[in-house]
C-alpha cells in the first residue's frame, strides 16, 4: 500500500529539503519572525467555514471509539492560515502586536493528486498581524523576505504578481454583477483557460457580452509598475471600492520597488480561491515552470481573525516548499553534494582499537565536523569503498604510528593531527547543487 | 474548542522548542545520521499490527468522501518506528546500508491525556539498520549519541537504563511461564505499582508464588556494571535465551562505559511494551523527573522490517520532545532569553525615511544580525518600549548626523557604522535559559 499524493524523498532528496527548510528559516529569523508550530487538527466548523470545499476535509476518529470520545468533530488543518487565525484568537492576551510569525509544517487536502497537487505538502508561511491595524509596509515586506530566501537557494528566479480584491469585487459591482465570489473563481481561470473560453464561461454564468469584454480586459493587465492604473481607468468602469483597490495596489507596488526592483508585479488577473483575502493577493510563478501553478501564494485578511472587540487584520503569504521540491527533484534538477551528513569516516583496524576511532571522531566532532566511526573492520579498501558510496570526501585512519588523512577526491594522503586538523569549509555540510 | 492532549507552546515556548529541535538535529548529523521525514499517515493494517492496542490509533476520512475514494485504510503513525520499517522495506535496493537515519516529527495517540501523555507530541528518533546483520557498537553509540545532544541543552542529567529482552524471555521460559507478552506488560508496571502490588498481579495472572517471588527479584537487579549477570546467576534460573542476553547485555554495557562512563544502567525490570524488541531495550529517566516515566526509550528489533529474503536487524532510540518541554515549561524551569528572534530594532523617523531605515536592516541581515524594521514612526520612547517588550537588546537609530546604537541593557547610546557593527557573538541568536 503507497498512497497517492503522500510523496516521501529517498535521502538524497531529504537533505535537499532539509537545507532548503533550514534556509527558509534562517531568513525568515533574520528579518524577526519568530517560529510557530500548531497542532495538526483544527475544529472541522472551523475548517469547513473557511475551506474552498468540503470534500478536501480529511476528519479523524479513533479506531475503536469508547463512549468518553471526545475527539469528534476534528479534521486535519488544509493550510497554515486558519491554524494561525485559530491561534491569534485564543492568545490575543498574551501575544505581542504586530505578531510575525512563521511556520513550515505538512498541510492536508483529499484532492486528487497531480503535478504540484499533493494530499500531504508543507507549506512554509509567514505572516504578520497587526491590532487595530497592519504595520506600514507589511504587504510589501513579506513577498521581499520570500524572495530573499529563496535566492540563497540554488532555485530558478520568480516574479510576485499581485493584484487586489478590492479592484476585482469593485469593478465587478460597477459592473452589477451580484455573485461576486463565484465570478472571481472564473476569472481565477484565465492563465488556465485562455481568453476565449474564459469569456464563455462568464457569459455562461450571466454576465453580459459586454461586461465579460471588460471583465477580460481587466484581468489581462499586468504591469510592473503604477501605470496599470491608467490601464484600468482607460476601461471606463468608476466605484469607490475600486479606486480604492487601485490606489492600495499602486502603494504596495511602489514600496516594493523601493525593497527589490523587479520583484512585484500588478496583474490584475490574480483573483485566488480563498474567500477570506480583503485586500492584496500575491501567486508566484518559477521561471520556466508557469505550468506548475503558483509556487508562493497569500494575501491580506481584515476580518479573519476575531477576539474581543478588536479587529486583526493580517497578511501572509506561504511558500509551496513541496511544490517546488517536487517539480526540481522529479525533474532531477537539484542534488546534494554526498548521500550522508558525515564529512569524514573514522576507518577501524579491529574491533580492539574501536575505542581509538571513537576518540579521534569525538574529537573531530567537538570542533563541528559530522563524523562517524566505520560500522565494521573491513580490509581498508571496503572501508573506503564505504565512504565513497556515501560522498564522504575524507577517510581517517588511526595507526599505531600516528594519524593520516585520505581525501577520497584527490586520491591523495598526508600525516594529520586530530586535534588540530580542518576540512575546507565548504566541506563542512552538505551543499545543495542545481543539476543541468 | 481546545482539544486536550494537544499543546502548543506561546512565543517564548516556541522558541525554546525550535532551539531544542535544532540541536537534537545538530548533534544526529554530527554522528552522520541522515534526515528522513515520512508521510503522517501509514496503512490501518501496519498500525495494527504492530501497535499496542487499537484504540490508540486515528483513522482519516474525508468529511464528504465519493466514490473514488482511495484514503480508506489509513491512519496517522502512533510511532516513529513503523514508519521506518515501511520505508526501509519500500527502499531497500536504493538505500545504503547501515543506514543511519534520524526523524524529528509528531506522532499521533488517542489515550486519554494526563501529565507527561498527550494526543500530538514531538518523537526526535535516530536509528541504525543493518542488512544481515547490525554494525558492532551500535547499541552502544545511541544513547551515547542522544546524551551528548541533551547535555548541550540546560536540561537536567539523564541516566539510560537497559535490559535484554532475551533475559527476562529466556527467565519466564525456564520458569514455565507460557503467556511471555503478558507477563512482560505486568513486570514493566514494578515502578508504578510497587513490589507487593507487582507480585500479587503475578499471582493472579496464573505465575506460582515462589516463581513470582523470582520475577520480582530478578526485575529489582540495577547496576551500573556487569556484575548484574552474577546477580542473576545467584537467582539459579538457566536457559539458554537468558545466558545470550545477559552476555549481550553485558558487552553493551562495557562498550558504553568506553563511550561514555556512567550514561548506562542495566536495570532488569525494564520490558517496554511494544512486541517488535528482540534484544536490547532501554528507557531514560530525567533526573528529579522520576514520575514523569522515560523521556527517551528504545530498543533492538531483529524482525520487524521485510524486505525480499535479507533480514533487516534495527536498533533505535527515542527522545520524547514534547514529554520533556511539557515537564520544563509547565514548570517554568526553561525559558528563552528573548521572545523574538530579532536582535536590532531600527527605528523609523518618519514614514518618509523608512526606506533608509530599510536599508540599514538590509546591511544588518547580510552580516547575519537578525533585524527588524520599526513597524510605526512613532515617537522613540514608543518605539524603544517596542523593543523592550519583546527583549531585543538593540535599537538602532538613523539619523542624517549619523548612526547611533542604544544598547537597552546597560541603557547606553554609542555612534556606529552600519558597514562594520556588531553585537557580541551571544547576542545573534536567542539562547536557552534554566530558570530557577
Amino acid at each position: 500500500m503507497h498512497p497517492s499524493g503522500f510523496p516521501e524523498w529517498l535521502p538524497e532528496g531529504q537533505l535537499v529539503e532539509r537545507r532548503v527548510i533550514d534556509t527558509l528559516r534562517q531568513v525568515f529569523e533574520l528579518y524577526g519572525f519568530g517560529p510557530l508550530r500548531t497542532r495538526a487538527v483544527e475544529s472541522v466548523k472551523d475548517l469547513v467555514a473557511k475551506g474552498e470545499t468540503d470534500k478536501e476535509i480529511y476528519v479523524l476518529r479513533r479506531l475503536q471509539a469508547d463512549h468518553e470520545d471526545d475527539d469528534a468533530g476534528v479534521g486535519l488543518r488544509f493550510d497554515l492560515t486558519v491554524p494561525l487565525a485559530r491561534y491569534v484568537s485564543e492568545n490575543a492576551g498574551r501575544l505581542l502586536f504586530p505578531f510575525r510569525r512563521y511556520q513550515i509544517q505538512p498541510v492536508w487536502r483529499g484532492e486528487r493528486p497531480q503535478e504540484g497537487r499533493y494530499r500531504e505538502f508543507i507549506q512554509a508561511d509567514i505572516d504578520i498581524v497587526g491590532r487595530g491595524h497592519l504595520p506600514a509596509g507589511s504587504e510589501a515586506e513579506l513577498p521581499a523576505v520570500v524572495a530573499d530566501a529563496l535566492r540563497r537557494l540554488p532555485l530558478p528566479g520568480v516574479v510576485v504578481r499581485m493584484n487586489n480584491r478590492k479592484i476585482l469585487q469593485g469593478f465587478l459591482a460597477a459592473l452589477g454583477v451580484t455573485d461576486v465570489v463565484k465570478i472571481l473563481r472564473i476569472i481565477d481561470k484565465l492563465d488556465k483557460v485562455g481568453p476565449q473560453a474564459l469569456t464563455e464561461m462568464l457569459v455562461d454564468n450571466g454576465v453580459a457580452d459586454r461586461e465579460a469584454q471588460l471583465c477580460l480586459r481587466l484581468a489581462q493587465i499586468r504591469r510592473g509598475d503604477a501605470s496599470f492604473v491608467d490601464d484600468v481607468r482607460a476601461l471606463g468602469v468608476s466605484d469607490p471600492t475600486l479606486d480604492e483597490g487601485l490606489e492600495e495596489l499602486a502603494a504596495v507596488l511602489q514600496a516594493g520597488q523601493a525593497l527589490q526592483p523587479g520583484l512585484l508585479q500588478a496583474d490584475l488577473g490574480i483573483a485566488r480561491g480563498l474567500d477570506y483575502y480583503t485586500g492584496t493577493v500575491y501567486e508566484t510563478v518559477l521561471t520556466g515552470y508557469d505550468k506548475l501553478g503558483s509556487v508562493c501564494s497569500g494575501g491580506r485578511y481584515d476580518n479573519l481573525i476575531g477576539a474581543g472587540t478588536d479587529s486583526y487584520p493580517g497578511v501572509g503569504i506561504s511558500v509551496g516548499v513541496t511544490r517546488i521540491l517536487g517539480a526540481l527533484l522529479g525533474r532531477n534538477k537539484l542534488g546534494a553534494s554526498r548521500k550522508v551528513p558525515s564529512c569524514v569516516l573514522v576507518a577501524v583496524i579491529d574491533e580492539e582499537t574501536r575505542r581509538a576511532s571513537s576518540q579521534v571522531a569525538a574529537q573531530l566532532r567537538a570542533r563541528g565536523i559530522p563524523t562517524e566511526v566505520s560500522p565494521g573492520a573491513d580490509k581498508y579498501g571496503k572501508q573506503i569503498r564505504y565512504a565513497d558510496q556515501r560522498g564522504i570526501p575524507f577517510v581517517w585512519f588511526t595507526q599505531p604510528d600516528g594519524h593520516q588523512v585520505r581525501d577520497l577526491r584527490s586520491d591523495t594522503q598526508h600525516p594529520v593531527d586530530p586535534a588540530d586538523w580542518n576540512p575546507p569549509a565548504s566541506d563542512l555540510t552538505v551543499q545543495i547543487l542545481s543539476l543541468p
